[in-house]
């Protein structure tokens, strides 16, 4: 079988570091693994199956012999780079918002729209963490009985703000305190929530919210879907949940038939009656839960759901090893 | 002017504490206080103002001159001994679900409904925290616009489960651990949110789920408005949050004519831009925090907002105790 030299910016961060697990427990058929990051991580020592590889410091000609280029860094990195990456000859799995809504750049989430999938720009986009596993929930209820408005809100763990948040939270966690004071110099992440995450856009929304709105008319190929959210941080390391409503386009789906559907859809694990999908148990699986599935009193073709998902797997590092693994599978590298 | 004798049940707990210190602190006229709990606290010294109180046991014989009785001990026990403090001849002020949707019973935000108090059944029901903040930041909304729809998703903290919740979290907060195996005895509110408070009744809702429903249509003296909610633990101390959207009855109301009516609510403190309601903000404050207020992207009478407020404050001890007031005020005692 063919084998790829591999690429990994970003690969002492939360996501690159996952990516580099995930393509060694899956066997993913690789040859040469370059592992890129700033200069401050540069000849740090990492093992990955057998092998002990040196980070080394992502430069303009760090691309060389790369077939993949998985981007994790941030979306300033991906805008300088990815581009070296490309001239190189590197096929790019970008895991930042950098390019997620240029026209002809394909946004994917395999089980979602692998129809979509091409490589003709060079450049895939990967969604964002709390988009892929609102779209893995909804794909079926969407196909079978279309989708009229979309409302989430969403309880988000800090991981999706990286690492330094998490030693952050488990900082203020263990400070046996709950003076609020002592963190003045952080954001407040233990004991609170917080109503904001990415910077403020127009109209009083946030990056992450427009980005759950916008990127998922894009991986359902559906700009007339009504999609709103508010995104808040929650005290919690992994794994992000939502509050889910949602308007089927089919009047009097019984709730049987819907939960019945959510069932058909790979990689989702549905929670019926009672069992409650929390982030505790969702950390380190691959699977979106869904559970709480229950009619709205009122409305007969709206449904409220809670979905819970490793934010740092499927969210982000699952879903973009398994854009790769399409990637070899139809043969399009 | 004339002082009442007061009887408070449950006077060792979180919120019978805060009415304790609200009644003190807001100068209410009363005379004799007597601190009511269960036989473990028998015994027990309690300074309010000056004034040193010792615990008694509650038993059926309480409540003799009493002119009010508190109660905030659980349903369990409004349903036992509530009956001996109205044979005794009080009135009762009722911060537990026991009365709250029994039809002749008031259930009372006096900002928002004070025109229904009235003592002729000799209770006066308190209702659940999440409801009061969320009627609290819509009353000028639905007196000006109407209200359509209500959906909201809330983000409560642990001390609406108790004291000993809130011991619970800290010591999981404090255990320099985020293995969850070490929690098992208790539940594990700790880097965790748990999308379930109260028990499940039907439909697949909880109990604080139909509160939030039930209570609201009760308060709005509206049975037509079409509510729903999903109701969550959060890993927070005190002060909860909730996820609100509302749609109006009135088209086309401006961003700005919303935001203007929020205003107008006494005891609502309205965020304007990018200034964030957070829980630890809203903590031993008596307003209920609005702020996140924008239009939905696809429906022109639908809002979004963000509503904290300190449970054990407006959400319980504060409301209870302002009812009383109004009973006083308004001579109906």
């Amino acid at each position: 079988m063919k084998k790829f030299n591999i690429a990994i910016v970003g690969a002492t961060g939360l996501v690159g570091e996952k990516i580099c697990e995930l393509l060694e427990n899956r066997s993913f058929p690789y040859n040469n693994l370059t592992l890129l990051a700033s200069k401050r991580s540069k000849g740090k020592q990492v093992n990955i199956g057998k092998r002990t590889y040196v980070i080394e410091q992502l430069t303009k000609d760090s691309f060389h012999n790369t077939d993949i280029a998985f981007f994790s860094a941030g979306s300033e990195v991906s805008k300088e780079y990815v581009h070296d990456a490309l001239e190189a000859g590197a096929v790019v799995i970008d895991n930042t918002s950098a390019f997620r809504m240029e026209k002809d750049i394909p946004l994917i989430v395999p089980e979602v729209n692998r129809e979509m999938l091409k490589v003709d720009k060079g450049i895939i986009a990967n969604p964002n963490c709390s988009t892929i596993q609102m779209v893995m929930a909804l794909e079926k209820i969407r196909k079978h009985f279309g989708i009229q408005r979309i409302i989430a809100s969403t309880y988000q763990s800090v991981s999706g703000a990286g690492r330094k948040s998490m030693q952050t939270l488990k900082k203020q966690m263990t400070s046996n305190s709950d003076n609020t004071d002592e963190f003045s110099q952080d954001q407040q992440f233990a004991y609170n929530v917080i109503p904001k995450i990415d910077e403020f856009t127009h109209d009083g929304y946030t990056g992450e919210e427009l980005k759950m709105i916008e990127e998922t008319k894009k991986i359902f190929n559906d700009k007339e879907i009504s999609i709103s959210a508010t995104c808040v941080r929650v005290p919690v390391l992994t794994s992000h949940s939502e509050s889910i409503y949602v308007e089927t386009k089919k009047k009097n789906v019984s709730l049987h038939d819907f939960v019945h559907t959510l069932k058909l859809m790979q990689g989702v694990k549905v929670f019926e009656q009672h069992d409650l999908p929390m982030p505790v148990d969702a950390t380190n699986k691959e699977e979106v839960f869904v559970g709480r599935i229950r009619k709205d009193p009122n409305y007969h073709n709206g449904f409220h759901l809670w979905v819970v998902c490793d934010n740092l797997l499927k969210g982000a590092a699952l879903n973009t090893v398994q854009i790769a693994e399409c990637i070899v599978e139809d043969e399009l590298i």
